[in-house]
C-alpha cells in the first residue's frame, strides 16, 4: 500500500509523559484545542461533556483514565465506577473498562495498566489499518464514494473505520472524491468528517443528507459520483442487519435502487452474536430540541412536537460487504458472518 | 366535506389596493412581515431572495408584478425578462408569465391584467380545493402521513396542494397525523410546514429528513405512523416523472421498499408535456454557502466544497397517485397523463 502519511495526521486520543491529552471535537472544525486530563475524573467529565466521542475512542479514553487512577494512587473501584457511569449505554466504554478492571484485580501496577491501555489503543489502530486494506481491496480503480456521519480518526485511535477505508482508498488510487452527508441533527459529517478529509488532503464535497439519492443517480454526469457507500456501525446482530446513526438505511435503499454498492466497516467487536436480527435491536431515541433548535436559535414554532431517533437498522439484504478486521463478509447472513467471525 | 374554516387560515400573497403584499417566508415561523412590492422588480428580487417560494406562488406574483409594470408603464418586455430569470426551475413561473405576455401582447390594459392575475389566483385556489377532495378520496381513514418541504397556504395561493391534501384529509377524518421531513437545507418543513399545521390545528410531528425509511419501517409499532408520503411537484414530465424538493425522490425509494403510497399533488399547470420525460428537467444548483453556514454561522471547516441541489426527479415508476385539479391519474404514464390532461 502507498505511504499514508499525508493522509493520517490526526490523533484526537493521545498519552503524553502521563497526561491523557483529548482532541476537543466540541469546539471542531474552528478550534483545535487538547484537553489535559491529570485524573480519571478529568477524564470521565470529557466522556460525559462530548469532548471526545465515538465508541472506541471512548474506550480507549476510559482504559487511559484508569492508567491515570493507578498514578496518582486513586481508588480504583471509584475511579472505574465513575468512568462507567460517564456514558452509561456506550458498549465499548463498558467493554474497555472490564479489561482494565481484570488487569487491576490481577494485581497489575500503574506500568502493567500503562502497558494494557497502550495495547488496546494499538490493537484499535492496526484493526482500523487492516479493515482499510480489505475495504479498499474491493473497490474499483478511479471510484466515487458517500459517507455518512464521523467514523474517522475522531472515533477512534485514529485511522477510522469507514473513513479508514476511505483513506486507505485514497492513498491506493481507488477513490478519487469522497462525499459527505451533513448528518442531521448533530452534523458530524459537516463539523467532524468534512475537517478529517481536507486536513488530510483528500478531496470531499459536503450534501444535504436528502440529496443522496440524487447524487447516486446523476453518477454518470459528474466526476467523482459514487460506485460505493461506505458506513460504519453501532452493532451488526448476528444476520448482518447493521444498527447506525440514523440516515444509513435510507442510504441502503436508495443504493441498492441505484446499482451503487454497499459497504459497512467495523471491527469485529461491534457484532452482537447474541442478538439475533436488526428487529432485536433498540433504538435511542434523544431530546427533540436537537431537530427544534439550530446552533442555539429555535427555528420550529413553538409547541411543535419532533421525533428524533439516533440510529436505524439497515437490513442485511441491502449490505453488500461488512469489513471487519477479521476478514471481508459479502452479502452478509448468519451463515457468513459465523464462517467469518466464529460462532 | 367537513367544515375546513379552522383549517385554512392562511393566504400568503395578496394584492392590496395596487400593492402586492408577500408575507416574508425567511422570517417565519417566528415574524409575521409583508413585504410591500411596488414594481415588477421588487417582486423579482422576492422571488430570487425567496421571500415568496412554492412553484404556483411564485406564478401567481409574478403575474402581479406584471400587473404592477403596467401600472407604472414598465416595459413589458423588461419586466417579463426580469419575472422570468428570477428562478430557472419553476414551470408555474413561465407558464403564468406567457400567460400575462398573451393578454398583453392582446392589447390589455391594466385593470385587465389585474383581473387576468386575479383570475389565475383564483383558480389556483379552487384548483387546491378540488385536488384537497380528490386526494383525500383515496386515504384511509386513520391514516398517518408524511409530507415534505412546504407545499401549503404559504406555496400557493391558499390551502396548498400536497398540505390540502392534508388538510383535507383533517378536516374529514382520513388523516389522524402529520409527519414533517424538516428539509435540508432551507428547513421549508420545519420552518414552514410545521408554523402552518400548528396554526391551523393539524396534529404533526417534525422528523429530520434522514429518519423517513426508519419512520417507515416502525409504522407497525408507532401511533399514527405512515401509510401515504403526500408531497408537491415543481414539474412534471409527459410520463409522469416528476421534479421536487431535493429529498423527494429518496421518500419516493424508501416508501416503494416499505410499502407505503406516494402521491403528488399539483395542478395541472406543473404538468409539462413538452418534456418528454425527467431526465430532460434541469436540475438548480444553489449556493453552496447554504450547507456550509447554519443560522448565520459557519459549521463546517473553511475551503470545503459542498454540492447543493434543490431538486431531484422522482421517476413515474414509483408514484402512485399524480392527483391534479382535473383528475386522479393513478400509477402515471404518458398514455394515462394525456388521458387525465389532454395532450
Amino acid at each position: 500500500m502507498p505511504s499514508l502519511e499525508h493522509h493520517d495526521t490526526i490523533r484526537a486520543v493521545a498519552w503524553d509523559a502521563g497526561i491523557l491529552r483529548l482532541l476537543d471535537q466540541r469546539r471542531l472544525p474552528f478550534i483545535e484545542t487538547y484537553l489535559q486530563c491529570r485524573c480519571a475524573d478529568d477524564v470521565a467529565v470529557a466522556i460525559r461533556d462530548l469532548a471526545v466521542r465515538g465508541a472506541p475512542a471512548i474506550g480507549i479514553a476510559a482504559a487511559w483514565g484508569v492508567v491515570l487512577a493507578a498514578r496518582r494512587g486513586e481508588t480504583f473501584a471509584a475511579a472505574i465506577a465513575t468512568l462507567r457511569a460517564a456514558r452509561p449505554t456506550a458498549v465499548n466504554l463498558q467493554w474497555a473498562l472490564d479489561r482494565m478492571h481484570t488487569r487491576v484485580a490481577e494485581g497489575a501496577d500503574a506500568d502493567m495498566l500503562e502497558r494494557e491501555a497502550q495495547a488496546i489503543q494499538a490493537e484499535d489502530l492496526a484493526a482500523n489499518r487492516r479493515m482499510g486494506e480489505l475495504g479498499a481491496a474491493l473497490l474499483a480503480p478511479g471510484s466515487g464514494v458517500l459517507t455518512h456521519c464521523n467514523t474517522g480518526s475522531l472515533a477512534t485511535a485514529g485511522f477510522g473505520t469507514a473513513l479508514g477505508v476511505i483513506r486507505a482508498g485514497f492513498a491506493c488510487g481507488k477513490i478519487v472524491h469522497v462525499y459527505a452527508g451533513e448528518t442531521r441533527p448533530w452534523l458530524q459529517g459537516a463539523r467532524l468528517t468534512m475537517w478529517e478529509l481536507q486536513r488530510d488532503g483528500i478531496p470531499a464535497t459536503l450534501i444535504a443528507d436528502s440529496a443522496a439519492a440524487h447524487l447516486m443517480k446523476t453518477r454518470s454526469n459528474t466526476a467523482g459520483a459514487v460506485q460505493w457507500v461506505i458506513v460504519g456501525a453501532d452493532r451488526i446482530a448476528a444476520n448482518g442487519d447493521t444498527a447506525n446513526k440514523i440516515g444509513t438505511c435510507q442510504l441502503a435503499i436508495c443504493a441498492r435502487h441505484h446499482g451503487v454498492k454497499f459497504m459497512v466497516v467495523a471491527p469485529s467487536s461491534t457484532c452482537d452474536a447474541s442478538t439475533p436480527s436488526g428487529d432485536r435491536i433498540e433504538i435511542e431515541l434523544r431530546d427533540p430540541d436537537e431537530l427544534l433548535s439550530m446552533a442555539g436559535q429555535r427555528t420550529v414554532v413553538s409547541g411543535a412536537q419532533a421525533w428524533n431517533p439516533v440510529f436505524d437498522v439497515t437490513p442485511h439484504s441491502l449490505i453488500d460487504a461488512i469489513v471487519t478486521e477479521r476478514g471481508v463478509i459479502e452479502r452478509p447472513d448468519a451463515a457468513r458472518l459465523r464462517a467469518v467471525l466464529g460462532a
